[in-house]
């Protein structure tokens, strides 16, 4: 990786000017420019990830664009005896609320054994075919055709910290799909770790948010007391000034919807 | 322009599937691309300006880089003799709350004037300077450099409706510089003239959304009350039932905080 | 799609200046911004296509980053039994030259068959345990993990004329795989159609042309002798004015390497 | 930066195989990827720059759109009283040939010390306004916008190599402008230090590369006499085997022409 928390006030220094330099306030700024979608500073830390992952997470993950991918390539070389299975808890049924998913409810257990143990014999069958095509010097690119979806691939991938963040904020997601969800938790961790200040902003301004539309103000309204704490409360709960000042604003707001 | 609101549903409908496509189902499906991101849907519209602007409101407009530009060249041809003056309402003090930006204070109306005929002398002494540096045969690249960043340019400019809301998001905000965002206002009208679905989306999901933080929903939590409207109220102020859930919710979200 | 050649004419002219307008000049125009790579004026110009392809080819084509997308989703959506089949002929051996690609060399007739009709009892196998699986309830997003990358998928392309250029430069080379060629070569007829000066000049100066490294320039310089066409002659070949003059440059910079 | 001539070879061989990887082939991996832009892995080297430059040359360096930048701001700062000024040398006619730029003709030395001289005195004048009206109070980014083009500004600016290339190739050209290819040619000299293989195939395959369109090929096949070197010498020379052998097919390309 390139840069860290640091390059993120450097760079924002650049353009919002200078001032002192305490580590409280480079944190400050930090969580300033996370709040306000200030998002270029963040785009000052790169990171590079050699990846290990199926063919449909894959096809997930490649509709990032913003990041450079350099693949694993099944015209240059034979593909590798390589498959995913899921876990028996991963068999899930068709979620009924969420079109796109699997439902939290668990398949009785003798299906999802069978799914799995057809799974794995149907990827060995592939593969055999395969190399029995190549053995019949038929060309790679052709020859592949048939290998499945779960199939795995490899690939470098280099993205900034901002368009990172977009990914993650997507693939930590509920609605995303387990498998790609796997990955985007270890990224995650990762992040959290070379860039603790940046990750725990996204944390609490993005990932954490609750976003209420135009429509939903006008229900809070009415359902707003107020049993407000104090300013000193609130300075110790963690928010800073500005953050209070924000607060006030948005139940400002929210009352003269 | 190409495309409108029906694009967005066309390939919407691509990814999540055909089912019934009555008039109030697409308005239901483009707001469930914005409220929830889906944002490549938006992405199928494409919009084309031919815009006359200051430079120093271009250098904030060339920021998004998610768009095409043919501008006026300066090597090319000579800079027509065309500034930007502000009215005298917009003159205004630095404001002491938002570092980057002009207050609602008015300057008092003397010195207002006595800038705005300034700024017009000066530029027509620069004016002025630059013929004079032209007659002497002197390069167009090297005789425009101290033409001020008040001087007008030009340019086409092309982006997809999806960046063109990012665009806006950012421009119609009170933070951004007023010039842009009178730009800004203009453009707004046309897409809702020309997207008015989508539009509204736009309004009642991102512009007007309120958003809160980790911490600030632990406050939230404590003024909640339940004098909840009826599900029946809420259908009639105009919340889906998709809409309803979801509010529910971020409302049980808050109280498990 | 948005605009024509009349497009990049306008947009370029925003540039470099209005001038007389003869359709003659348009034409030497967009060939002077081919030639020259200068490429935002074909920005302007914007294509939408509706395309059918089995999912190795789209794996390929993704990766064109700078277009939106809007695929068909195999979770939201249950697959269709759609699957892609080389011809007999299509099937080859692996070149020896092109690591990448598959030769011309043809197989024998009994093996291209044998492996076609392979190829489609699996893929009719794998169709059916697809069906077996929704059939047990189990997710879509899971179900499908063993569907092959000769799938059929669907999905929106939007893309600008210069990134379309770019796109037919690689997919329309010969070592492309056959089968992404192959809807190149309907793009480019489509290209053709639509902006046939732009695409004469695509072909003229980056399809059909050839590039010399420094190195082969020093041999090329011993090859040439001065057997050149005269002047009219060459205007007659159709090279403008201009185009003659970047010749003879070309010529003298390889005699003084 | 991050990385280096072996990250381009790393992600090269993760798409292209293993092999073996001595030194020499890591070099002919290289200028192999350069000569038929398989550009992505050089998209794996990131480089980031601190750059002073007057604005003129910031508006035609911001419209490369792959990259990041973070720029001072003149609506949060006081912007810096410093001024671009041209040598004597560099106050250069209008070219007669290139509409764009300046010619090497020089100016006569007195029009140039008393452009240079002009320019000075303006830019003191201007500051001096400048500072007088953010006396008055006036907000920083109204009381700015006088300020000439040749005002100078700073940013951060990150790019990955293979869009640096493309940045070097434009701003390096002769048509470039003077102010710009000074910056470019410092760049140039950073990259070559840095990925010295990267960089020298990029000089030969396109910074000194010579392209001759389709038109062209058909003189210079009456040009081309069979006067070629030996194999032998050819490889003496530098050229690889792959290489001799590309250029046997470029000629026979020509000669069938």
């Amino acid at each position: 990786m390139m840069g860290d928390d640091s390059s993120i006030v450097q760079a924002a220094r650049v353009s919002y000017g200078k001032g002192t330099k305490t580590v409280s306030e480079d944190r400050n700024l930090i969580r300033y420019l996370m709040r306000h979608r200030h998002t270029s500073p963040f785009e000052m830390v790169e990171y590079k990830f050699h990846i290990k992952l199926p063919i449909f997470v894959a096809r997930q993950w490649i509709r990032h664009r913003t990041a450079n991918v350099n693949e694993y390539s099944g015209r240059y070389s034979v593909m590798p005896d390589e498959f995913y299975l899921p876990s028996p808890e991963g068999v899930r049924k068709q979620s009924r609320t969420n079109k796109q998913g699997r439902s939290d409810e668990p398949i009785n257990i003798e299906t999802a054994n069978e799914f799995i143990e057809d799974l794995q014999k149907t990827q060995n069958l592939l593969y055999e075919k395969y190399n029995w095509y190549l053995s019949n010097e038929i060309a790679r690119e052709l020859a592949r055709i048939n290998l499945p979806l779960s199939t795995y691939t490899e690939w470098y991938w280099k993205i900034d910290l901002h368009n990172l963040f977009h990914f993650l904020e997507l693939r930590l997601h509920s609605t995303a799909q387990f498998e790609i969800r796997e990955y985007a938790k270890i990224i995650a961790q990762i992040v959290k770790e070379t860039c603790p200040i940046a990750y725990e902003a996204f944390e609490d301004y993005r990932l954490n948010a609750i976003t209420f539309s135009s429509l939903e103000q006008k229900i809070l309204k009415n359902m707003i007391q107020y049993k407000l704490p104090t300013y000193e409360e609130m300075l110790e709960m963690g928010l800073t000034k500005r953050e209070i000042e924000e607060f006030f604003e948005k139940i400002s707001l929210i009352n003269n919807h």
